[in-house]
């Protein structure tokens, strides 16, 4: 199958292009309003920028007809700043109660029976179940489509984390302890247990 | 654990980071250089960006004690073009042998014995063992940080896409025929067998 989508066509590309970028991880993003009303939506449109100083970065999609913005894209842009909590096994549940479409003035954590806890430096509330949370100060946002089905990409620089001690060991994550989730394709989710190592090949002079 | 990134300790930070930002879904990158060079190079900080129109971004890092840049970047940048092939289970080690870091004048193609096909819009090839080809037009770099492990956020639009039929049904893609693979921890890949649905809730209203 071939497909020009310079003009036309890529209204039904959506489902192949979901279903190709797999697996990918997922932002659980809390923020809060200007008026401290506190966003807790889940992203898989995320990943890493770069590690020193530690950036990733977040894009938040256009809602409906009229392309309207997501609240954890509002609250980012005008606060400056945002929290990445980390979804495992157990939490799945919650994560995916919290991706529903809600009126603004809804807290996720008490719609999904999350305890909210204080960060260091980010007004915004971390999910205490969660095992690893990263504060993060917003760098830049860039609008790449605002029309419906567009989206952004929010960049922040984490400045703060918090980590579980049963998660870590020698200073890496214990994945079997983790027991992170990824998006599939669909409504699939993945679990990181079939896997298999490479190791990095010899630079080739 | 606590950690103040603001001022310090980001160094050692980074095992932790790419351990929890889990799994990430591989760009496999094909570019040529001004001077006709191609590189193809996997790029796992990688993601969608939004469907309408359809834009992704990887996010090359910066190599050495130098902080120089990586020859996709370079050649993304000249060219404004760029092409995401995507990795199978059957593409796995050939993949990784394209991480080698190698001198700017090989030809990684040649290097993986993998073929390179002509692109419709793009001058650089496609890998055409790939059951997937996006090809794509940059929009914005974002340079993100300079030094020595930084990196930056390449965006581009996908302007034409090829796919294999076998991996299709219905306008979807057949995951048990795609076998995509995912980036997970340290040296660790992860296959997409243990998976499981979440039906997203219905609105709150």
């Amino acid at each position: 199958m071939e497909m020009d989508l310079r003009n036309e066509g890529w209204q039904s590309f959506y489902r192949i292009l979901s279903g190709a970028v797999v697996p990918r991880p997922i932002a659980w993003v809390s923020t809060v309003s200007g008026k401290g009303v506190v966003n807790l939506a889940p992203y898989s449109f995320f990943n890493l920028v770069c590690a020193q100083p530690p950036h990733l970065l977040w894009c938040p999609g256009r809602l409906g007809r009229d392309g309207r913005t997501k609240d954890s894209y509002e609250n980012a842009r005008q606060t400056g700043q945002f929290v990445v909590n980390f979804v495992t096994e157990s939490l799945a549940e919650q994560m995916n109660f919290t991706s529903a479409e809600v009126e603004s003035d809804i807290d996720e954590f008490e719609l999904a029976g999350l305890t909210a806890a204080p960060c260091k430096i980010v007004s915004a509330p971390r999910v205490a179940e969660s095992p690893i949370n990263l504060e993060c100060e917003v760098t830049q946002i860039v609008d790449v489509s605002t029309q419906p089905g567009g989206g952004s990409v929010v960049i922040g620089r984490v400045v703060y984390a918090h980590v579980q001690d049963d998660v870590l060991a020698d200073g890496k994550l214990r994945t079997e302890v983790y027991r992170p989730i990824g998006r599939a394709g669909g409504r699939d989710y993945v679990r990181l247990t079939d896997t298999f190592s490479m190791n990095r090949p010899l630079v080739v002079k």
